[in-house]
């Protein structure tokens, strides 16, 4: 950490900032340069110091040097994390696909897009059971119910399913059904159900919040990695900016800087991340380019009457051809993704 | 709900969306424009309704004309609502004050700052006893014995009691200690924790989240109010921007616009919204004058050994100046607020 | 500065890094932490440093420790500036209020405008003659007859004209009318336009860019007072965030940030910076208990047929109002600001 | 245009709206919702409208229907435009390759890179003359020299140049020497700017400035199309977010999104939108695989030494291997790129 003094720090001050490293634990360093002072605090551990820090009496600011996570650090653990959940596998070169609709809505809905989404290659379904829904009157999802339909989608095609947990209450329950447990972006910051899923013997999806920041995304799967769940895949799902034509910005950039800094998988949400179907596609192949280790995609057989997010779900149509697009572009730059089968057989 | 088609779209799909209107139980009146027609959906009740009407071919867009949320709407109930929990009002004129430390340190701690904010002015006491913390290594509070020492400082001083709950699991408990349940910017989408501080029979303190529009706030106080519990203040904490220079952007704007649509109370927390001590007195004071019911402001005995947030607390002198130059403002602008006791009394 | 390598950096990289360290003329302070070692680079003088470091191999990053400003800065003159034009007097305690229509358009319109606002205690007229609107389709302003006709209304009423220079190729012609230059916020990096006013005898009301940076505002400053012109007010008008319910999000704490780091005073736009007119009275109170140094404020006399931002606009009686509270809040926190005339005189 | 009426307008209200509707030309119709009444404005022709509804009394909220933009809409040309300039081709299927130092340095530094380039298949040479600088104190650019400097490197090599124009001043000049003029994202709405390169005879790039919304980048586009110059190329160059570890943020939805909307083709700048040359590669390949019409690329042969951008620009070795992956990527998506020349020639 680097203790920046005010350029008319005293001399008391600057030996006070001093006295304070030192009880924190650390090494001091004191750097007169021609207009401040810096102490450099050597041996940081604790993030907390930096705020023990910053209000003492002519100190400007502290900038802390180490990054703040620590088993999601690329520098503990160099080589790339392969989650692999049933037919699920992501990461390490393997470029997973999690499709299927936002909703459960019945047992026909989702086992025909099982079969549809498995046909055009997709790993694993996706599809809610408990929904976060902005608005109270909105609909809330059909609970354990859906978790059965999905269920019974996984027994006729096998593709592994993905479905989101909301509260510590469901992780149980969800864990008997779901092969991954999606932690929503509203929930990054649910340092219970982050502590719950690390609990958990299922690997899981943390999507990053709205306005989270990379270190707060990493530090929110170090509180799952913390409690001994290795298997945690990060979703970056787009953020919250000043941009109104897409629902939210997805900025792909995070993949490539993901990782090199955590050895974790990198999954993108082109759906929520654009929030328009016409936009799904081109972003998707985007993403691949980019080097995602995954992608989740919304799915539905007639996103027209979907009870939500039909606005930015593919058809089937678009999803095969969305795979296509995908599948090319991977071997241009060298990653691996799962052949479709013959089209026919899921239909 | 205002369905634009695209300036493109064939008879087909005009017919189609009017169908689709209808079919959700609206009426539809079609508006033919120089360059585009417009369908009106007259009726219009649900949220979904705009999701399912904009996959649809040809469409363009759909506007929403109704705010999505109604309990909360000052259509719905035009007089101002005043909570009241103990000592604190807030709301309808009366300007509440809520101070103390981000977190329960120690009985000494808490019961002087108790005594402290109280002699300035306070109307209640804030305490963190369970912290969500970003990082996992950092102090996660007190807990329970963190709510005991609260509950001490009540009994000395009087003063009503906030504190924050991060999980359904701690609600009861919580409820036990705490006259006011604080609902963390981070879990304002948190809607099961919603539903159940909406269920307990506590005023609830709700802040912002730091990328929440204002129609997600109120919809997320809505949750609350839809369980039964009318006592739902709203908190502006500061939003994530570009901005580095503070830790979040503290719109004040939201204070009259809040006024305009809602009859719940507005409590601005200039703390978190700047994150520098300096900052807090101005933009307390800024808040009063733009007609807050309330502040929440970090006081410590001294900032520099916090365990959390000493960067951005107060020390009792600092307070008691801020609450000077807020009752001045307060005055101006036609507000009430109680008078500081005696300063000798709390020190 | 400090140069931060990276974990894995190798004795030659950081033997490297030291050299360029030195190549640039600092003095360099090699510090070996428990996990990595960083480089204080003493003496920096230039932004270019920082650059060309962070480019070297096994770099992580470089942290600048001083402001990149200097003439702007407060550490340079710790005292307040008082900028004087005309009838205005922003600064060290005076509250400066600049008031008028966004677009001049009629002698009618300007001149009873100017008494109007007068009467209500406004110390400057402000108007647009050059109006740079984003879309050419849009009303451009009555260019040099504009101008004209504000000189016209300051003849009438002895008020300090402020208005808008969008071009190197005006400065001279807005010159000979206007006692203030304002500089957009599109323009504050319009460098050729920065050093245009800069050179020129007039003072500039400087606007911050819709997603400047304060430093990045105070360097604007800085290639104005770089030309030999002293008398800048920064112009705090709104940042462009994810928020849309306001037409910009309008962050008070800027006003002490600012006065903490530049002498230059701070004038606060609630107009622009909220977008509607309920908003702009409470707004305006508490720019002013936020301690600024300056109001500018669109008024006109029938808001619904101006021919640009009648929706942020004032009518007469509304600023009138807005006055007396700002005057209320002003008296509340110690600052000077001008007693309204009678108000008869005016209208 | 929507004009949404307050719940509670009167029907005085109501009838001065629909006045006001027709007394800018428009036919009006009224429409009785179930809570609130609205009136569609058919025939809208200007902005301007919208904002003068919005301010009468009773208005709760003003709906634009039509795009603000009409030369630049996909809708008046739906067939996508190429714009040549020399050896560039932009658009319509082509994807050109613009590359080059951020600033010209000296002869051998922008021979070399040009050779370098054009072998591994860029199609234009990049590089600043007049630099716009954040800091009065930085490196402001070779001026005319740099511009000769560059056409001796075109004379060698071929490849257009594409150079930035800061002000109206400059722009005969810059035009003399380049094939493209660069309008910057700090300028892009300095509207005499746009309108001096509407009248030039030369291509244009313009970049969307930080903070600008893609309605603002289409309507400064119709800006330069509206003085007669059709040879206009967007550049989306990242946007300002909350988000810190990116210089700024890179939303690649901006292709497929002004891909629908405008037949204008569409430049990614992947150096300037990342900030950090090893983001570049990915973000350039996913740039190609959503389909831009171009990129932009920084590239020097020792960035270390660069005297501006050094941290965001590839080095010669860096820049083959991502035109590599980018023709590949091109060719799974179905783009045309140039081949690479011998790479031993630029050397």
């Amino acid at each position: 950490m680097i203790v920046v003094m005010k350029k008319d720090a005293t001399p008391d001050q600057i030996s006070h900032a001093v006295e304070r490293v030192e009880a924190l634990g650390l090494k001091s360093h004191v750097i007169e340069g021609t207009e401040r002072t810096v102490i450099a605090a050597i041996g940081d551990k604790r993030e907390e110091m930096k705020e023990a820090l910053e209000s003492g009496a002519g100190v400007s600011e502290v900038v802390p040097i180490l990054a703040p996570y620590k088993v999601a650090s690329r520098e503990v653990k160099p080589e790339p994390t392969m989650v692999t959940a049933g037919s699920l596998q992501v990461g390490a070169g393997m470029l997973g696909v999690i499709a299927g609709p936002c909703s459960v809505e019945s047992e026909e809905q989702i086992v025909r897009t099982a079969h549809a989404v498995k046909a055009a290659g997709a790993t694993a379904l996706r599809g809610g059971a408990f929904k976060p829904r902005t608005s109270p009157y909105s609909f809330q999802g059909m609970k354990e119910e859906g978790l059965k339909l999905m269920a019974l989608a996984r027994e006729e095609t096998g593709l592994a399913l993905v479905t989101e947990v909301m509260s510590t209450d469901d992780v149980d329950l969800v864990s008997d059904y779901a092969d991954v447990l999606q932690v929503g972006a509203r929930n990054m910051q649910n340092y219970r159900l982050l502590e719950a899923v690390g609990k958990s013997h299922r690997a899981v999806l943390l999507k990053r919040g709205a306005s989270a920041t990379m270190d707060e995304l990493l530090l929110a799967a170090e509180y799952i990695l913390n409690e001994g769940n290795p298997n945690v895949m990060l979703c970056e799902r787009g953020i919250r900016t000043f941009e109104g034509h897409t629902r939210f910005t997805l900025p792909l950039a995070s993949v490539p800087y993901l990782h090199q800094k955590t050895h974790l998988p990198v999954v993108i949400d082109p759906s929520h991340g654009t929030g328009h179907t016409y936009l799904v596609p081109d972003m998707a192949a985007a993403a691949v380019a980019a080097g995602a280790d995954g992608l989740i995609l919304e799915v539905h057989p007639d996103p027209e009457t979907a009870l939500s997010d039909g606005y930015q779900s593919l058809n089937f149509e678009q999803f095969a051809a969305t795979m296509e697009k995908c599948r090319k572009v991977a071997e241009a730059v060298g990653l691996q993704i799962h052949a479709a089968e013959a089209v026919a057989a899921g239909r």
